[in-house]
C-alpha cells in the first residue's frame, strides 16, 4: 500500500450559538460561531470506512448547544476549554481537540436619542445593536495534558492620517516607487496571541479583561507610533502587548498595507496638499510577523494568519 | 429595425475617495464609495458605436476626485448634489445624473485605555478606527429641474431578546410552524428615506444631523416596540421617522427576519428556558414595505431595497 | 395618523431545494434557490400586528419543498409558475406573488480521464460536478390574471482580447483618458429578459431550450462584434436576442466594464505590445440599458439589474 | 528588550496579471493572481524602522508584470519559479521567497450555437468565457537551495446522488443522528499536493499536464467510490493521486461535508423517496487529512488548507 494516512482531523464547523442570560429585565447576550476539529485513532475510517471510532460531527454540534446550557458561556476561551476537555476525556479514540471560535459583539441600544428626554430610561435591558468593529477570535487546543489558548481579533481597521513615512529603501531595476514623507497609514489588524496558561495547575487569566486590554494596547500603539514602515508599527504593537500583558508570550500579526494613494490633481489645475486620496483594494502590501517574549519559543502556527 | 433602445445609463461605479481635512493637529476624515450613472441622448453610441456624445466613465471618475478637492465633502448628500449638477449642466447630451454613495464611518482612537493615565491626551487628532456598525447610503438624482435625495443605511443589525410574539396567523395544509409567545426578534435594517427637498428654491436640510437623528429614531422604535410581527415593528420604525422628521416624506425598509431557533435540548435531559438559540442563515423571512407621509406619493423605486 | 402604509411584500427568501430524479441508474438533478414575495391585504398586520391574514413565511418555505415533490421541477420558470399560482389562488389576502429563483448548473463527471480506458463507462449516472460558468435566474410574477416571466443570468464573464476600440469621445476639463485603438474588452454579463407569455390562454415556451439558446446568442454576439464602445456591444447582444427569439420582447443588461490596463513596462526597458495587462477591480465602468422589440413597452423594473 | 522578533515575511499580495499571447489570429490567455512573501534579514526594519534592507512591496509588484513580459507564463508553477529565484538571488537580505498564485481558467466561446450554421467558423481566436469550475492554486517556495512546489485547487464542487452511507458510528449522550443508508454526498474539494521536484538538478514535471491529470483523478475517484464515510472517500481520492502520479508525494485535503438533508414531507401527506433535499449552509462537517507516499515525510503546512 504505497499511500499512507498523515495528519487528519474532523468535526462540525461553524456552529452558530447564541446564549441569552436573563438577569431580571436585564438580559446578557453571547453570540459565537464554534468550529470543532478532533484528531486521534482514525486510521480505520480512512482506510476501510469503518466508523466504529467516529463520534459523528452531528454529535459535536449537539454538544456545543448542550454545553451552552450546561456550562453557560463566560467567555469564548472558557467555553472552548469545556468543549475540548469533554471530547478528549470522553472518547478513547480522540486524542486532541481544537476548538475555534468567532465572537460577535453587541452593545445596548441607547434611549433616548441625541435629544434627551430625561423622563425615560437610558436603555432597555433586552435591545441590542451589533458593534461589528472587529471579530474576536479564540482557538483552544488540548491533547489531554497541555492546553494552548490563542486569542485574537480580525478586521480591526485603523488609519493614521499623518506621522507615517516610507523612504530609504532598496532600489533595483524594477523600482519606480517615490519616497513618501507624509502618507496615510491604514491596515486591517489581524492578530493572534498565545497565553502562557497551559495547565490546569496554573491559575487561569480573566479572559474577558485580557481581551479588552490587549485590544486597547493594539489601538494605542498604532496611534502613538510615528511610523517609518509598517513593519516598525507592527513590532511596536506587538512589543506593547508583550510588555503590558504578562499572561501573553507571543503575538502574530497579518497586516495588509491598505494603500491610500494621493491623487494627482495637477491635470485639473489643482494642488493636492495631502487632502484627496484614492483608497485602493488590490494589490496590497502584506506584512506578517511574530513578536515573542524573550526566552520563549514560538508556537502559533505561522500559517494561522496568512491564508 | 425590430430592436430599439430603452432606458439606459452609464458611468464609473465604486470610486473610492478619502478626504482628509487638517484643522491644525486635529484631522477630519470622510470615506466614500461613489457611483455615477448618467442618462441622456445616447442613441448614437448604442446603435452605431459613435462616442461623440459620450463623456468617458474615466472622466466621471476624475471629476469625483477633483470635486473632493474643489468643494470638499460636507456630507455625502451635498457632495452628490455638486456632482449631479455638474454633469447635467455641463454636457448637452446628459439629461439626468444619479449619484449613489456609500459612506464608511470612523471614530477617533481613545487614549489611554481602560487603565487611565491622566497625564496623557485622551485621543490623538490623526488616529482613527472604523466603526462599521452600519453603512450609510445616499442617492442623489437630478434632471436639470428637480432633485430627489434618498438617504439610507444598510447592515444595521439589531436584536430584541424578548417582547416579541408570532401567533394567530393563517394555517393551511403546508403549515407546521408552532406559535411563539416569547421569541428573539433580530434583523439587519436596510432602509432608504426620501427627503422632501426637491428644488434649489427650498432651504436644504442639515444632512448630517438628519442622518444621525433618523438612525436614532429607527433604533429607539425597534427597541421600544412590543412586537406581534416584524411587519408591525417595521411600521412602527417607519412612522416614528415620518412623525419625527419633517424633512422626510417616505421610507422604505427591507428587513430580513434573522431567525434564532430555540434549540431542543430535551434529548440531552435539559430544559431550554429561552436560553440557547441557533442563529440560522438561510432561508430567512423577508419583510419589505414603504411607509409614507399621508398625502404624499411614493417615489423610491420599489426594487431599490429588495435585490 | 400621518404615516400610511405603501407597497409591501413578504415571504421566505433563499429556500435551497435540490430535486433528484432517478431514471434507473441515471439520475437527474435540479438545484435551486427560491425566494417568495407575497402582497395583498396586509394593512392589519402592519398597523396593529394582527396576523389573521398572514400566511407564515415558514409555510411558504414548506410549500417550496412539498411542490418539488408534487410537481417536480421541469424548469425554474415552470416551478415558479406552480408556486405563484398556488399562493394567489389559495389565499384571499394574497393578491400578487413574485417568485425569484437562482439555478445552479451541474454536469456529469466524465470517466475515464484524458488517458482513455476503453473498457470503462464514460460517465456514472449519479456523479456530478458544478459548472459555475453563470448563475441562471428566473422571476415569476402573477396577480391572478396576468403573468410576467423574466428569465436571466448573472456572472457570465467574457473577454475579447482584440477587436475593441474606444475613441472619439467628449473631452472636458477633467478628461485625461487616452484613446484606445486595440484594447481588451471584458465584462460580467448580467441580463434579464422578459417573455411575451402572459396568459394561461397562450402556449407556453420551452423554458429550458429558450434559456440555452438565449445564452448562446449572447455569447456569439459578444464574440462577433467589433466593438467601438461597450454600449454598442450591449445593443448588439440585445438585438441578437430580440431578432432570434420570438418569445422574448425585452432584455435588460448591466455590464461592468472590467478594465484591463496595459502595464507601462518602459521603466524596465521593455515594450508592451498588447501582452501584459493589469486586471483592475474598482472603479469600473457600468453600462446599463434595455433593448426592446419595436412596438412593445418596457416592463422589467429598471432597478432590477443595477443594485 | 523583552520582546523579540520571530518569523516574518512581507511582499505585495494579489497582483492581478493577465498575459495575452498572439499566435496570428489565435490568442492565448493566462489570468493569474500573484502574491509575494519574502523573508530574510529584516530585524532592522522591525526594531528601528530602517528600510535599508527592504525591497519595497511596490517593486515586487512591478517585477510580476515585468517578468510576465520577459519570461512569459508557461504555467503558474514555472512563473513562480522565475519570481522566487529572482528575489532570493538578487537581494542579499532576502533568504526565502514564497510565491502564491491563483489561476482563473478561460475557454473559447463556441460558434455557432446549438443550431449549427456550417458556413461559419466554430470559434473565434480572441473570444473567451470564464469556466469558473474550480480555482487552480500554486505555491512556490525557494530558499536559495531547495524548492518546494505545492499545486492545488479549491472550490471544485462535486456530488454523488447515491452510493453513500453513514452508519456504525459512536453513540454518546449527545448523539441524535439517525443512520443513513442512501444519502447524498457533496463537497467542495480543496486540495494541495506537493511535487517531489526540489532541485534544479532534477528534470521538471510538465506542470500543465500534471494539473489536468490530477484533477481528473480526483473527480474519478470521487465518482467511483462507494462511500461509507467522507473520510474514506478522501483517502480514496488521495491514494488515487499518489498511485497514479509519480511526481506527487503528498496531498492534503479540506473537504466540507455539504449536507443535503432529506426533507420530511409526511406532514403534507407525501412520501420523500430520496427525491427532495434541503441544501444546508452552516454548520457543515469538515474533514481534513494528508495522504502520503509511503516512505516520505509530510511537508505541506497542516494549516494551509484549514483556515
Amino acid at each position: 500500500m504505497p499511500a499512507i494516512l498523515g495528519q487528519n482531523q474532523y468535526g462540525k464547523a461553524e456552529n452558530r450559538v447564541v446564549r441569552i442570560v436573563r438577569d431580571g429585565d436585564t438580559h446578557h447576550i453571547k453570540d459565537l460561531n464554534v468550529s470543532i476539529a478532533l484528531s486521534g485513532a482514525m486510521d480505520e475510517v480512512h482506510y476501510h470506512g469503518s466508523n466504529t471510532g467516529v463520534l459523528p460531527t452531528d454529535t459535536t454540534k449537539n454538544t456545543v448547544y448542550a454545553f451552552a446550557k450546561e456550562h453557560g458561556i463566560a467567555s469564548a476561551e472558557q467555553f472552548g476549554i469545556h468543549l475540548a476537555r469533554h471530547f478528549v476525556t470522553s472518547q478513547d479514540t480522540i486524542h486532541r481537540a481544537r476548538i475555534r471560535i468567532e465572537e460577535y459583539a453587541w452593545e445596548r441600544i441607547p434611549l433616548p436619542g441625541a435629544d434627551a428626554r430625561p423622563d425615560r430610561a437610558t436603555e432597555t435591558g433586552h435591545s441590542f445593536v451589533r458593534t461589528r468593529q472587529e471579530t474576536r477570535l479564540a482557538q483552544i487546543t488540548y491533547d489531554g495534558d497541555r492546553w494552548q489558548i490563542v486569542s485574537g481579533l480580525t478586521d480591526l481597521t485603523v488609519l493614521n492620517s499623518t506621522n507615517s513615512e516610507f523612504r530609504g529603501y532598496v532600489k533595483d531595476a524594477y523600482t519606480t516607487l517615490k519616497e513618501a514623507y507624509d502618507r496615510i497609514l491604514a491596515t486591517d489588524v489581524s492578530a493572534r496571541w498565545r497565553h502562557n496558561w497551559t495547565s490546569d495547575e496554573q491559575g487561569m487569566p480573566d479572559w474577558e479583561q485580557s481581551y479588552a486590554r490587549t485590544k486597547q494596547h493594539l489601538l494605542e500603539a498604532f496611534a502613538e507610533t510615528y511610523s517609518l514602515s509598517l513593519q516598525q508599527t507592527l513590532y511596536q504593537m506587538g512589543s506593547r502587548v508583550i510588555d503590558s500583558r504578562s499572561e501573553i508570550d507571543e503575538i502574530r500579526f497579518s497586516l495588509p498595507n491598505k494603500h491610500h494613494f494621493l491623487v494627482d490633481l495637477e491635470p485639473f489645475g489643482q494642488k493636492n496638499d495631502n487632502e484627496v486620496y484614492l483608497a485602493a483594494d488590490r494589490p496590497y502590501g502584506l506584512i506578517e510577523a511574530t513578536v515573542l517574549r524573550d526566552g520563549t519559543e514560538a508556537a502559533i502556527p505561522v500559517d494561522l494568519t496568512n491564508l
